[in-house]
């Protein structure tokens, strides 16, 4: 249903000309995602440059029952920001960084400021905003809070919902709830804030918000190490958090198929080991004190597990270009896969406890299900969170091993069930993960969803289709 | 107005002999609190075994119309328990130590187990459980979510729904939603569980939860630090955590007149400086690595802050039964004001950055509303939470002083909301603060916390008059 013509007046002079777009080709970019998997609709693109415009075009769209899709970034993974009829409403004007406290160690930022941008207006203020996540050179971090962004130092430092002390958030009928505080503790009645992290632009749209600072790190230790198994990955993290606590900031995983990939198609990507190992652990200590040394702690935790023949081999940087080496091994996994043909992705999570038996199970699994398929597991296994990948077979049509993408995804999510895990880390739900929204979670669960969306957006504007699986 | 009955006859049913209380006398301290402040009426208190049991009873409730106060240790400071009709449902026998998962670093505790046997069981698996608070030894696991509490440690490890990963509630009509899940990283929808924590009881009744555990510290070093004013505590707290970041477990702050009193009237308790000084700050680190040595990071903060003269003298306990001293000054404050005659108090928090400004003007307000008044601050200023208590002035009469409770309350909130703080940081709202409710909260924030109360509760018989300001 197309939205009416006075309508748009309306919405145009909200937001001026500098704010609008309607020309198709224009608003292509705004109707898909980068992957490709969905494109949707919209009559047009809203740009507004404050929380005033934002309330505006909320109010006239709540007036007229036109749905809007709000979009920061458009790197959701989901399919959470394609729009399905009525506006896209893109956050990229609201860029300012509007304060920085550097004795209460926060920063009040708007919706559209790049990720990148926070840390280094954080890093200007000799602090760190810890949230670091592969798309954070063109995310925004409006997006990553109403998606719950995780990321490479939540081990340490929390998911985007533990980061945020206040929000400012225009509500579905054009009023604004101003609650842009910037406190450590605050009970005084519903903690309302939580309810607009991580529901997807469904409840509301978040204009700014208030994040926690922390003291910069001054030293960093980073190791590669390579291990037996799985099993030898996971006592080797129980390890390095009894003995390191607070100075262990990253702890990720790759199998050897992961490592191998990277160092065929990486840039720049090289092996720093003689001979291959089943699995790695890219593990790294960082702390606020110049004198701590790192290094020496890190000898310590691998040294007793080499003796214990837990780890096979390691190797520490000895310089910045040397860790940068060992994370480029891991960033370069997901562009490599491409290299690689088709591959089908799994964004899961389990207790930490749980990972071997969902590694030997999955592996075994998927190698039944599709003979000669390679897995490509890699991810933050400090928190439980594995990207479990699949690789094409060589040589396989890519199409046909696509066309088994639901079937395996459901198998791969059902053991992830079985082990109380989750068949979406941090990517989120979108559209995407609709269906396992329904097959997952209890009647209980979804019903109370139902109850809070029609609570917050009784008329259904914001964001629908997404998230909550339709009655 | 009295339950029916063959309700109550029900409700006897559901929970047995051993769960019954309806005996006046028996009944009388689930009526009212420690402070003396509240007083309520019930016709039963229930105290289920199982969450079955909590189910079954939640379902007769629901079906008669039957509000329900549920109390875990009964040591809310605002009335939050306090009943007004219907039954109480205490969750003193939900007290099992559900699951220990040393690897996936949680423990899965009932609504009703005491909060120092939920740390014990914690140190028994080699772990720590962070959650610290003065009733630790009587308040239960299930109070301290539905009240979102805070306590020593908060700097370091966050309040009480940061402790969380997953809850299992029983919903206003009985039902129950197992929302049990030890995940770090779960992006599936909207986080129900944030709903339950910190809505002390009005719109689910928790009945058992995962929390996370920590490494154990292995290593403390405590300081008690003698500073010229409060700008000097706030410099020194930014010192600390800058060098020391995740060391700092605690940083408290006292008034001198606070140290004073508990030196005059807590139990062993001795002034370790030779001459008065007008402010005090109580700092530890701790590190899970025994080698650490956190007295000499300690003596190299607290000596350059010596030689910047921002800090006028310093003591480092030596041993176990010294730092035991120190706390116990901190910890004998609240006892020790009341030898002093009549308090009137305020827990209230402001930006960290805000503390000097509030401190300076809360006294010179205070002190010229109520002439010989005597401010004795002290609280966990490194989240900005200040008790600013107030010690009637010598010799003045305790009920004259008492009367103008709410009048000075009044004046110290307006004073708070003016430097963007909280009413109450770790207290929660109850009956006591639905005032402060009406006046502080914007009114879109009021009606966005009754929206969710009439979503999820929508007979309100959870904890009726509590939290939400009635329409």
């Amino acid at each position: 249903m197309a939205v009416n013509d006075s309508v748009l007046r309306d919405l145009r002079a909200a937001v001026g000309d500098r704010g609008w777009i309607d020309d198709p080709a224009d608003m292509a970019p705004y109707r898909t995602e980068e992957r490709g998997m969905f494109t949707g609709t919209c009559d047009a693109v809203v740009r507004p440059a404050s929380t005033g415009e934002v309330a505006r075009v909320v109010a006239i769209c709540a007036a007229a029952g036109v749905p809007i899709a709000t979009q920061g970034g458009n790197t959701s993974l989901c399919g959470g920001t394609v729009p399905d009829g009525g506006i896209v409403l893109s956050t990229a004007r609201l860029n300012a960084v509007r304060a920085v406290d550097p004795v209460n160690k926060t920063i009040t930022v708007e919706a559209g400021v790049i990720l990148a941008d926070v840390q280094r207006a954080a890093e200007e203020a000799d602090a760190l905003f810890p949230l670091s996540l592969a798309a954070e050179g063109s995310c925004r971090i409006g997006g990553n809070l109403s998606t719950n962004a995780g990321g490479v130092n939540v081990l340490r430092y929390g998911n985007a919902r533990d980061l945020v002390l206040g929000l400012e958030v225009v509500l579905p009928d054009g009023r604004v709830w101003d609650g842009l505080r910037g406190l450590r503790k605050d009970n005084t009645g519903y903690d309302l804030k939580q309810l607009y992290l991580g529901s997807e632009g469904t409840l509301g749209i978040i204009t700014a918000a208030v994040l926690k600072l922390f003291p910069r790190p001054r030293v960093t230790a980073t190791a590669l190490v390579a291990l037996p198994d799985v099993d030898a990955v996971i006592d080797l993290f129980g390890r390095a958090q009894g003995t390191c606590g607070d100075l262990l900031t990253a702890f990720e995983m790759m199998q050897h198929r992961a490592l191998d990939f990277a160092v065929r198609h990486g840039p720049d990507c090289r092996d720093p080991f003689a001979a291959p190992h089943p699995y790695y652990a890219l593990v790294e200590l960082t702390s606020p004190r110049a004198e701590d040394d790192l290094a020496q702690v890190l000898e310590t935790v691998l040294g007793a597990a080499m003796e214990d023949g837990a780890v096979l081999d390691a190797v520490i940087a000895g310089s910045e270009g040397q860790r940068q080496d060992l994370w480029r091994i891991r960033e370069s996994i997901p562009e490599a896969q491409k290299s690689e043909g088709a591959s089908i992705k799994h964004d899961v999570s389990v207790p930490v406890s749980a990972v071997p038996a969902f590694m030997h199970r999955a592996i075994a699994l998927c190698e039944s299900e599709i003979p000669g398929v390679r897995p490509v597991a890699f991810g933050h296994v400090g928190d439980g969170n594995i990207h479990y990948n699949l690789s094409q077979p060589e040589g396989a049509d890519p199409a046909a091993f696509m066309a088994g993408r639901e079937a395996i995804n459901e198998k791969v999510h059902d053991l992830v069930a079985e082990l109380h895990g989750s068949f979406s880390a941090e990517h989120g739900v979108g559209q995407l993960k609709i269906p396992d929204m329904a097959r997952y979670k209890s009647a209980v669960e979804v019903e109370l969803m139902r109850r809070v969306k029609a609570a917050l957006d009784p008329a259904g504007i914001l964001n629908p289709g997404k998230v909550v699986p339709p009655a």
